[in-house]
């Protein structure tokens, strides 16, 4: 019987995940620095999405950087570098998620107290990245409007962990023939009360709505 | 440390899993059943495809079923069941892919004899199914036009274990900005060689493509 042991080597992971998580929330507080998680599946728009953050945040003043996961190429840290802000990429090899180790490793020499804001896009996944804390403050399901409205209810973990729902795409709401009340009714069901943004990257839609949304949980000395 | 550990016990897991696919590939022979397991990101549209499969092969006379992976609801074994075609569904729970124990286990009872085609539609993820061998004949790898051209790239191991690869959501492809070329050269990058069927489920396009590439692969024992 392999499955008692398989068990207590994955809860023993974990502990150890949430025990670095701990360690890096931390060194967050102390730099002052406000943490953001980007979570969904593989093409949903994290990238995109970013690339535009990270953009309009570095014009007005902000101090952004961002740790990108994947499994294999360094294309996204590539994409996001050209935003001018410094970018990390993780190469995760076959494993399907980010671990607080990871981050750790990943933010070895960067000084975290010039950051304001720090993006972490994990790897494209609506499973495994739920249960692995990165000591990050928010974390963000990003949810694209041709995956189908159903989405929240067949992957709820994910969406139950996260803080805030992202819609992605929106410019392909209509020719996808999305059913937004449906999407909406979904998430609630798995998540009551959580905060959904409507957005696309393409068009810009939404980006505002989301960028203030960030920014109303920066840490108040760092604005000030 | 636990990294030699877990190796040791995903080493187990896997060669357990590959004894059981070697049974299951065995009773499938035996049985004259032509298995194809889908895979692709969530919401790249294996149900969608599916339904269309299975309503087209019933009208043509062929036997078919399905299975279906999910973490959580049985909406896509409703879905499909429409169809009229036998289809069970298999919760994983928070298991990222299906694995052979499962399949076998939720074959129980079905006279295998009397099917020609049996589908498998795996959990929306591109990175754990990779690994686990269902005992399956075909292997499709689904991937949207929405989804972004750049996947083959950074999930090289599913499309690499995959004998075909499926392109899906074509009547988006012009509104999404899909660049073809480039999605192609990706797919023969990875797995040089490798066919490419281009299909989109709401327009039926490619549809009957798809459907002769699989008849073509039934055994002619069956279709004799």
């Amino acid at each position: 019987m392999n499955t008692p042991r398989i068990l207590e080597v994955r809860k023993g992971i974990l502990k150890k995940n949430d025990q670095l998580a701990r360690g890096l929330r931390q060194r967050f507080r102390e730099a002052g620095v406000f943490v953001v998680n980007l979570v969904s599946s593989p093409g949903a728009g994290k990238t995109s999405l970013l690339q535009k953050s990270l953009l309009v945040l570095r014009e007005q003043g902000y101090h952004v950087a961002a740790l990108v996961g994947d499994l294999a190429t360094e294309n996204d840290a590539r994409r996001l570098a050209q935003s001018g802000a410094p970018v990390r990429q993780i190469s995760t090899g076959t494993t399907c998620h980010l671990e607080a180790e990871m981050i750790g490793r990943a933010l070895k020499g960067w000084s975290l107290e010039t950051l304001d804001l720090l993006f972490i896009e994990n790897v494209g996944n609506l499973v495994c990245p739920a249960s692995y804390d990165l000591g990050e403050n928010l974390r963000a399901v990003l949810f694209s409007v041709t995956e189908g409205e159903d989405k929240p209810l067949k992957y709820p973990t994910i969406f139950n962990s996260a803080d805030v729902a992202v819609l992605t795409k929106m410019d392909l709401a209509d020719v996808a023939g999305f059913n937004r009340r449906l999407a909406l009714e979904n998430i609630q069901k798995v998540r009551p009360g959580m905060t959904v943004l409507e957005t696309s990257a393409r068009g810009e839609q939404g980006l505002t709505a989301w960028l203030a949304f960030l920014q109303k949980q920066i840490p108040v000395s760092k604005t000030s």
